[in-house]
Formats: structure tokens, C-alpha cells, sequence
């Protein structure tokens, strides 16, 4: 079946995708709750609980993985395909993609997690693939707290989101890519500060539609896909708090399990 | 030696305070940077990680444990005293026992992490010891993430203190627990935005008193502890940001060290 990583509850924004537009496919997610969040923690460490958790989706049968979570992605996605043999999708490159596809002026805003944004991996893949594009990175370590704290419309939220894209505003970018699976929370306060005709680029729906395509020309994986439309959700930590989120981001009425890891 | 376990950064406070009133003898700490933060984990997990950290301590020569966390004190540090046979201080009653001794009206109220506000035990061992007194909670979730990105004077910070303690100033609280090791940091904030009149307490000094208190009434615990003014700090988690933060909160120059666990 399909496995999707996360590091926390963030990651099911892809998985609403996911079930979007292949709802058929058997799907299983890990948020690793018990060690998140991620965005702060050094490579050594993500790429650490990224393998270990990626063993954990393939003993529950995962035959095909999407790491939905941008410092998971930005870090561990190379170490993880080359340990296990199987289908890695990350965010970044699709991200990436139809960042370059909406933006006319090639001036790309980029905003994540510090460790993602000191991995410095969105502007190498926009560079190999637009060497004329400008890349502006803001790491922007305080929006995935308040998100995880529901505080979506909370003046402080809004001051703060000012405040971290101030200098991509100054420098004009043109398009900006939502570097946390967590900022699609804050879209709407997102795209009031940096400015209307800003385009805004959330990498799950880009991810999903990646993974569709993969699927229809590999037709091997997938006739070992199940598709009996089963979602199985687990976390590493079990909390009622992270219970309700994840129904609000999921958008139906889905039940956690712990899974022990 | 004197092991010293906290969930991240924030437990040196209270090292600062033990190296302060207790120079002489060798030290190490472990800060679980790699799973941190603690606060809106389960009690489940909190325990999981407190007892594989407790085992680490040991393993490098800990004979006496200082739980200098909340977080890891409210939830367990009674199952980790039980589990391993060393004495083991939180920092729940000695702030306690400062708080009653300060408060005339015995208004208290209190400030932490989700999981313990939530664990109810600092209103637990106030009405043990003074049964007329009224306990005023207050989970304060942002406040972590921002003292860990060193907003200490940002005018965000200022606002969402002010909302978090509008409550506990409403019901003309007395005296106010700090009952997290992070909030050291924003001290002065909280206090003015609590009112001047208001004794604030820190448990940082009052568990490193009490650990004084015990090794003049132990004497062969005492004996065994190593006297070279040796301290060690480890971290699960190594980065060039929590090695700053350390320094800043020690307020010397130490080293950190990546501690395998």
C-alpha cells in the first residue's frame, strides 16, 4: 500500500490529497508525534527517526513512500530510497515544479522550518532547473507552534506571519512556495501579508498529482497497490489534542492509532 | 555524580543554580534535544523517554537525579525513582514550598507546559500542604517555542504573555509558579505583565537548596559523589543553536556533547 511520513500531524494535508486524487489506493500514515517537531532538529537526527520510521510503514506493508514533511524531505528522502528499495516522493521537487510553472518574473519566495531552509535544498532544485531563477528563504521556526496551537486567527498569528515576510515582500517575489506542509493552515493571512497577486504554491496537491503520474506508468507498482480504499492513521505519541487536529485537517472523521515504534 | 535530566536546553537553569550553591561537585547533564519538546506529549511518552534518559545517567556514573524539567517532574519522576533505586528531586515541591512560604492570601497561581498544567499536580501538592489555598492554572504553550527562539524582548512575545496571564491577574493571584524551566528567561516580562506587587518563583533555586539540604543530612550519598567541580553536558541532539542557548543560560563557556541514546 501507499505509506506517507510525517513528523507530526502536519503531514496529513498530503494525505487529504492523497485520498483526493486516488482514493481508491489502500493508504497508511506514521506522524511521528513522540519526536516532533522536526524543524529544528539537525540532519544527523531527522534522517535518524526518517529511516526508523520508514521501517516501521514497511513492516506494516507500505510498498511505495511519500515523505510529507519538508525537513523529512529536504534531509532524508536520498538516505532513505538508497537504504530501502522502494518509491520515494518527496514535497520539494513538485513544489518546485509548479513554483516555476506560475512564476513570470523568476523571483521564487521560499518559507519552512530553520532546518529545511538551512538545507538550502529549494534553492539548488530551483536553480538546476531555472538557473536565472532569484530565490528569497525565510525560515519562519515560530508558525508551526502556532499552527499546532490553532491560533490561525489570532492577531499575535498575523504579526508575527508580517514580520517573517517582510523581506520577501521588499524584495518583490512573484510566487511564494509554502515550505511546511503546516503553513496551508495559514494560507489565507499568508496571502493577505505577502500581497494579492502573489502566487501561492502548497506542495501537496503537486505531490499527489506526482505520485498519480508514477502510477500510471508503472503499472508493476501499481497492481501492488491495494485498492480497497483502507486508511490507517498511526502516531507515535497518541494525545486527544493531536486526535482532533488531524480529523480537522483529514476533513472526515479518522481515528489515530499508536503505533509503537 | 549528580546526574541532571531535562527535555531539552532549559533544564541548565536549574544546573546554573546547583553549579551556584554547589560548585565542588562533578555533574552531567543530559538534555533529550533530539525529542524535545516535552510539553504537549502524553504521559505515556514523557515517561518513555524519562526512563531510557534516567538509564544513560547512570550508565555515566549518576547516583543522585535531578529532574530539571516540569514536564518530565510532574508526570515521572515517581515512576523513575521507583524503577531505578537513587534518590530523585523534582522540581514540583520545592517551588511549592517556596510559592506557600511567599503567599499571604494563598492565591497561587501557576504557569507551565500543556501536559503539566494538565497533570493537575501542582494544585495536588498545594492543597496537601495548605488546604485554604486557591490554585490558578494556566497552560502557556507558545511560550517554549518562543524563549527557544530568543524573542525575550519582541513586542509578539509581550502580547501573548499578557494574554496567557489576563486570566490569573483577574483573580488577583499573590504569588505566581514559573512551572516551567524555560520561563526563567522572560522573568521580568511576566512580571510586570503580572504586576509588580506579585512574588514570582523560580524553582530552579529552591530543588537546588534541597539537594544541598539532603547531602548535609546524607553523608554517605555525599561521600560517594565525585568533588573536582567536573560537569559534563550532553545532548541527544547536537546544533549550533542549543550550543549558544546553553552558554547564554549558564552564563560560561561549556561544551556540548552529542550523548547516544
Amino acid at each position: 500500500m501507499i505509506g506517507v511520513l510525517g513528523s507530526g500531524i502536519g503531514g496529513l494535508t498530503v494525505v487529504r490529497e492523497l485520498i483526493k486524487q486516488l482514493p481508491e489506493y489502500d493508504l497508511i500514515y506514521l506522524g511521528d508525534t513522540a519526536r516532533a517537531p522536526y524543524g529544528d532538529k539537525s540532519p544527523e537526527t531527522v534522517t535518524r527517526w526518517a529511516l526508523r520510521n520508514t521501517g516501521f510503514l514497511l513492516n506494516k506493508g507500505a510498498t511505495l513512500l511519500v515523505t510529507a514533511c519538508n525537513t523529512i524531505s529536504s534531509i532524508a528522502s536520498e538516505t532513505v530510497s538508497k537504504r530501502y528499495d522502494l518509491p520515494v516522493f518527496e514535497v520539494i521537487t513538485p513544489g518546485v515544479e509548479r513554483a516555476l510553472s506560475y512564476s513570470k518574473k523568476l523571483m521564487i519566495g521560499v518559507i519552512g522550518t530553520r532546518t529545511t531552509i538551512e538545507s538550502g535544498i529549494y534553492e539548488e532544485k530551483i536553480k538546476q532547473m531555472s538557473p536565472e531563477a532569484k530565490v528569497y528563504s525565510m525560515a519562519c521556526p515560530l508558525l508551526v507552534p502556532l499552527v499546532e496551537e490553532g491560533w490561525i486567527k489570532k492577531p499575535e498569528t498575523t504579526m508575527i506571519i508580517k514580520k517573517y515576510l517582510h523581506p520577501l515582500k521588499v524584495k518583490q517575489v512573484d510566487t511564494l512556495i509554502l515550505g511546511s506542509t503546516h503553513y496551508v493552515r495559514i494560507k489565507k493571512i499568508i496571502q493577505v501579508k505577502i500581497g494579492k497577486r502573489v502566487n501561492i504554491v502548497d506542495t501537496s496537491e503537486p505531490v499527489a498529482a506526482k505520485v498519480e503520474g508514477f502510477l500510471k506508468d508503472n503499472k508493476e507498482t501499481e497492481r501492488n497497490l491495494g485498492k480497497n480504499g483502507r486508511y490507517r492513521f498511526f502516531v507515535s505519541d497518541l494525545t486527544e489534542r493531536d486526535q482532533k487536529l488531524a480529523a480537522s485537517i483529514v476533513k472526515r472523521n479518522i481515528l489515530l492509532e499508536k503505533g509503537e515504534n
